[in-house]
């Protein structure tokens, strides 16, 4: 039975209990920030709109290990639904509940306490530390992690490795990490037709009857196999609209939809492919694009070698590397030349009621980040 | 070039003048009323909830021959589109122009002004005059002429013949008269999945993607050739909506449609129908049916006879029997057993901006409608 709470315990409580419901820093960065700056990390402050993101580095030198991960949290809904009040830390049964223990702030906790022991066992260590920490992941994300990666390429700052702390275990930490992500292409879609009133449709053209065939087309369409790397490519319709009163024919049906594809397809691949679909149904018709993000893969390489090894040499675990789920930060930084692993705590609550990560996984998570640490730049 | 107004203009613009837009009647009946009063109408005012109805008899004995309309007018929309302000009737280049002019209130002119002249032609006629007047046809029609008729079923009072003022004419007055009414049929359609984040497709069931093929499917379904009175069932899809946000999966969709139908079809007919073609889909839904009206048909009879010689001894013109078109209170009618014909001016401008009818057309109307009254009861 633990008596006292460890200091990755201590900080992940202190940082729950300041409600940083996205964009919100509410403090979390500066809570960090007391603790780093003692360790050398210089802090450097970058507010971009209502976002609050930090870039704290220790060192001058190549290469540059970066922990990269968020402070803002999902809203909690009601609170009601709660057992505890979401942003009322309380240790209970071995877990530590509230909203953000699980995504991410056990993580940022994590390394923050993994800098702290690093350093001082190597306080002559080779390369640079660094964290890259903002407050608007869950959110839009477009003036978080995507300007402060801006600001670093601008004046040419590179990060070599970066390990992003992001829930991507399953059933036990380190059973999963992610060594990319699939990319996400949104299309907006408006078909045409002519409204008209249901007594008369010969003078009226229905938008919804002329695209169900389509939009069945689009559902069954075999879009890629998937590789060793990535599962196949999917396509979801996000969203329908159609018509104004119970008697009028609709003039126009909005279609939303959305792909989380695999790098066996292209954004403009797919973008191609919906067209041809589209015009084959003799559609009348507008089409936006937006692309969340291209799909980026960290091959096997000093990152993943020295995240592998340290899950082993920590918990004795062999680990899976995973590109699948949702996106991540990680799409803004992969493109700089960065490799990129995510590896944080079990997913299974986030974004939900309850929230709660194991306190035992909490400090076995500290101890994995040093051992990367030392892995790389002992 | 007439240089004062007819009766009936007189009378059109009066009703124009007064803004009735449904539910209200804006004193129309009771202006309608003080003309049809002197003339030995008895009147009954039938207010359900906040619709007025008037039920004016002239005459005791049977056959009654009742002309039926509404007072209520649907909405302008923004003044500024119309060339003349809606509620302030002008006469120009031959027309009467404003809210109402041709669907109804010059035929509600024309009824008036059609008894005057046959009562004072034929004081001694047989059988009895009514009319029935509603001001919520263009709105729910929950308390208007639905109710009305239900009241004098309840005391046994029989309409034999109803002659209904709905603009049936095309090209010129009395071109074509309605003789019946396709029946009209919703359904309301929720088909259910299980909602899910867009990057686990395989942890939900998208219910836009299972709904899609059912909706092709039902869009072109034969669901029969008419006859020689109507013309084919028609299907329409009216409302199609799903989807929350851009990365979510919905958890259902909704698809209202509606029906509307002939006589080849029933309304259960068309139901187990489509129950069978959703079911081939292995769709989970919930459907709820509303049933606006069954068909009627108005075989060939005296009323339609006696508005058909009207036409032509006032006109020279033959007239087409017609079925299609939207619903009327023609729907609560003829299921009484009265035979039911709909004859009004020309059916252009209703429902839309610079709604007007021919002044010549206004007169041309009150003379076949005193035709009528002379046909089946002087
Ligand atoms: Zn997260
Ligand atoms: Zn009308």
């Amino acid at each position: 039975m633990q008596t006292t709470d460890s200091p990755t315990l201590e900080l992940a409580k202190d940082l729950i209990s300041r409600p940083s419901v996205t964009p919100e820093d509410a403090g979390c960065q500066d809570l960090m920030m007391s603790q780093l700056a003692p360790l050398g990390f210089a802090e450097e402050k970058l507010r971009f709109g209502d976002v609050d993101n930090l870039w704290a580095r220790k060192g001058k030198d190549s290469p540059v290990l970066a922990f990269a991960g968020h402070t803002d949290v999902v809203p909690t809904g009601p609170e009601k639904n709660w057992d505890h009040s979401p942003f009322d830390p309380v240790v209970e049964d071995g877990y530590l509940w509230g909203r953000g223990a699980a995504d991410m702030k056990g993580s940022l906790a994590a390394f923050v306490t993994a800098c702290e022991r690093f350093i001082a066992a190597y306080p002559d260590h080779r390369g640079s530390i660094a964290l890259l920490i903002t407050s608007d992941e869950e959110g839009p994300a477009l003036d978080g992690t995507v300007k402060v990666v801006k600001a670093l390429e601008d004046r040419n700052e590179k990060i070599d490795w970066c390990l992003i702390g992001e829930p991507s275990s399953t059933k036990v930490v380190g059973d999963v990490i992610k060594t990319g992500r699939r990319g996400s292409l949104h299309g907006h879609l408006t078909v045409h037709g002519v409204q008209g009133h249901v007594a008369y449709p010969h003078l009226a053209e229905n938008p919804v009857h002329s695209v169900a065939p389509a939009l069945d087309a689009l559902a069954n369409e075999f879009w890629d196999g998937g590789n060793d790397f990535f599962p196949p490519t999917t396509f979801q319709i996000t969203r329908v609209e159609a018509g104004t009163g119970s008697n009028v024919i609709p003039g126009e049906c909005l279609v939303h939809f959305n792909f989380r594809y695999c790098t066996e397809s292209t954004a403009e691949s797919l973008e191609e492919r919906v067209v041809a679909i589209l015009d084959r149904h003799n559609l009348k018709y507008d089409l936006t694009w937006q692309l969340s993000g291209r799909p980026f893969l960290t091959d096997k390489g000093a990152l993943v070698s020295a995240t592998q090894a340290a899950i082993s040499k920590v918990t004795g675990r062999d680990t899976e590397l995973s590109t699948s789920g949702g996106t991540s930060d990680g799409r803004f930084i992969a493109p700089t030349g960065a490799q990129v692993v995510e590896l944080g705590p079990i997913n299974a609550t986030i974004h939900k009621v309850n929230e709660c990560v194991s306190i035992d996984d909490l400090d076995t998570l500290s101890k994995i980040y040093e051992q990367i640490l030392i892995e790389l730049l002992a």
